[in-house]
């Protein structure tokens, strides 16, 4: 279903609705704000996410509050969405706070970190895991209030011009992977590569790198690695559940009539939950799409990962070593991280473990 | 974080908004409905998910739209609140549509049923897999249109007062287990019992039952049954991924202003995920807490599992053969199904079967 039937399934079945005519009279203040998103149109699932968020504030608004969603570059470069809400140019943002690190590596865990949360951990960090006020006081020095913004879900680890199967493979591999988890592949002996998407395909056709990382199946079928690199591997460790976030200018926040920063925080939710839910459905289609198409799915080997979550945590406790904010924030996120795997190892990991394999 | 700190945690460290005034003018009508939920207040993560649906909504409609929540009971008993909306004795409900199967067993589908889908496979499939859009017509048969409206999470297996190793040792066990997975259960020698939530620990205290099953580690601690009863088995296959149902008369709803229909809608949609990421939340913290008093955590043995996906698949199709509905709702899920757990084995089961069980 596209986004805009999302939004008018309510009236499935029933006629369109006006006993009572309009709602708000004009004495309603109109509201206008400019949205800067990182992404571009084409990621439809990220984009999509904050176009809904954007209808649904005006329906609740009765299309007095209204937000104009503007793709990566219309109005500033996708990666500096916060500095265009801090500053002011635009009133709100919805962007990855990992792009951000470079101001403080703490931000990443406002998105995911290699071997953190999945999406549901992530929410029950952010919600009721004490997440979001962990994050307040560090977006307020910004000049920002954040509230989750949409999840990818697990992502996969990487396309793969031939078959990696110890660390040993890795070294000297050149792969594009920005972030985290390129810091952790650096520690494996790869060289990362940042790329802006447009750019992977020519440079894995090229063999100028010789792996590269994206999305997942959905978003990585549609620029075509698969044509030039045949293994497919997962699970993206570097990224189990990253969070996307909407960034809100915390003067202009504070301007809005309170209905309508109830309108945001309500909708800001919604499109968090619709962004993981509709990437669990494109990305089974397009995997199974890929798979016909001759992609290799490869699990990375035990001692892969093994090296991976160990270089990991000890570049998280050289960090948490340099910095007390991010060691307040990544002790409550240990011990958080570590509980919600002991649950998980049990009842949902007891249901996948013996039901996915056996469809 | 409770409840209602959830709702004011919009404004943490943003002073109290009132640049504009009150938002709503008078004209604004005032809508008043009842709302009857299916459990107890004391089952505070699903009831509370009611209750911040109510909140949400008024605070959506600057107080004009207000649905007052009744725990089962107050109005009318907890299972018969499919009726009360139908009837029109109130206009909302929160309730679980497996009640229903003596209606429809098709309804099953809109909640859970053994070896079905996960928390985020159901919100696929209800968003963006065509779920809702297959119940809508089925609900109407009824004057009802229903949102998803929460999701527990895998649930546990239940209590038992000994171990159970094979299917042999379940033959003749009596065991509080009502629903879709009592039929299960029953077709592999169990005789299942049905026990309201306040009868199960004195029946298992004094061995009337040999079993019980009731939600997961949270809402089960509360009643008690690890005092007796050591065996707490996982994981629960007959419900891997319940969801909860807001259930609206059909009348009620066309009557409502467009904006109280969007505000029912996306207050719905955060409930729902509020609701399971409270669950990850206070499940954790739970199933701590009984391990440390003595619990003895046993997984269901892969003959047990084998033997009861065999007998649940076995009576869907027969329920297809018997009924157009229930051919048509379960052929969709039984495709989308397939599909699902061949993504989440890749990417999700990838991530977890590796990082779960070495927290």
């Amino acid at each position: 279903m596209d986004r805009r039937g999302f939004l008018k399934k309510a009236g499935i079945g029933v006629a369109a609705s006006a006993a009572f005519g309009p709602v708000f009279a004009q004495a309603t203040p109109t509201v206008r704000w400019r949205l800067a998103s990182s992404f571009p149109r084409s990621l439809d699932t990220i984009y999509g996410a904050a176009e809904l968020f954007a209808e649904r504030v005006s329906a609740l608004t009765g299309g007095r509050f209204q937000i104009r969603p503007h793709q990566a570059g219309e109005i500033v470069p996708g990666l500096q969405v916060m500095d265009a809400v801090q500053a002011g140019t635009v009133e709100i943002g919805h962007t990855a706070s990992y792009y951000y690190v470079g101001k403080a590596q703490v931000l990443a865990f406002d998105t995911s970190v290699p071997f953190g949360l999945t999406a549901r951990q992530q929410n029950a960090w952010m919600y009721f895991g004490g997440g979001i006020e962990l994050f307040r006081p560090i977006f307020a020095d910004f000049g920002i209030i954040q509230f989750p913004g949409g999840n990818t879900g697990a992502q996969m680890g990487g396309w793969f011009r031939r078959e990696i199967r110890t660390v040993a493979d890795l070294r000297g591999l050149k792969m594009r992977i920005p972030g985290p988890g390129g810091q952790v592949m650096s520690r494996l002996g790869v060289v990362p590569q940042v790329l802006a998407g447009g750019d992977i395909y020519p440079a894995l056709e090229r063999g100028v790198v010789d792996a590269a990382e994206w999305v997942g199946p959905y978003d990585d079928e549609k620029l075509g690695f698969h044509r030039v690199a045949r293994f497919y591997y997962y699970p993206g460790w570097h990224e189990p559940g990253p969070m996307l976030s909407f960034y809100i200018n915390l003067r202009e926040w504070g301007r809005l009539p309170r209905e309508y920063q109830q309108a945001v925080e309500v909708a800001a939710a919604e499109a968090n939950q619709w962004m993981l839910a509709k990437y669990d459905q494109v990305n089974t289609q397009a995997l199974q799409r890929l798979v016909r198409a001759g992609v290799q799915l490869r699990r990375w080997s035990a001692e892969i990962m093994r090296a991976a979550q160990q270089a990991a945590f000890a570049w998280y406790e050289e960090e948490a070593a340099r910095d007390a904010t991010y060691r307040r924030v990544y002790t409550a996120w240990r011990n958080f991280r570590q509980e919600q795997y002991r649950w998980f190892n049990v009842a949902e990991l007891g249901y996948a473990s013996y039901a996915f394999p056996n469809p």
